[in-house]
């Protein structure tokens, strides 16, 4: 019961930084299938940031390392609603050149 | 590059909830493999924690469903350390009745 899916989708970007939390609000505001309740965030110095949606289907996690052009997101969502449009959304405007999703089904 | 592992645990609990906050913080301090940076709570109305822990490492999220006394955790560490020692130490004191433990190597 309680099945869930989890979306990891780890990748390598080209060009600027691109600007995850503006994508991620507006995906997630126009696919309109996830709710945020809470946001948060945690600046690593000198660089790196980690945003953390709370949704009332559970979370998405973000984490860049602008170093290595490199992000990691994870989206979890619990019930009927995937996290799928929303990530594909938000992923439309990123120049990715290299990528590794995965999909995972929760539950006990 | 950038290999990472996450663990997924999602579980029943048996009695009481269990002090999820506290058994987490300790078994970080006493396994000393993981650097917390910062920690955020989000308490749902009438029940229900997300609670987050930013690592050095990554990440720690927890839900918690009291309602179905079902706990849901995400331990995601970059780099060499893994996760594994301190779940284990965080869920001595638990009394598990059902689980469901993934463990996804990420990367790309």
């Amino acid at each position: 019961m309680i099945k869930s899916t989890h979306i990891i989708f780890d990748f390598f970007y080209e060009g600027e930084m691109p600007h995850i939390e503006q994508l991620m609000d507006k995906a997630i505001e126009s696919v309109g299938e996830l709710t945020i309740v809470d946001k948060f965030h945690h600046y690593f110095n000198p660089q790196g940031l980690s945003l953390v949606y709370i949704l009332a289907e559970s979370h998405i996690s973000i984490h860049t390392w602008e170093e290595y052009n490199y992000i990691s997101i994870d989206m979890y969502t619990c019930g009927e609603v995937s996290p799928k449009n929303t990530l594909d959304k938000f992923l439309e405007k990123i120049k990715i050149t290299k990528h590794n999703k995965q999909i995972i089904t929760r539950g006990v």
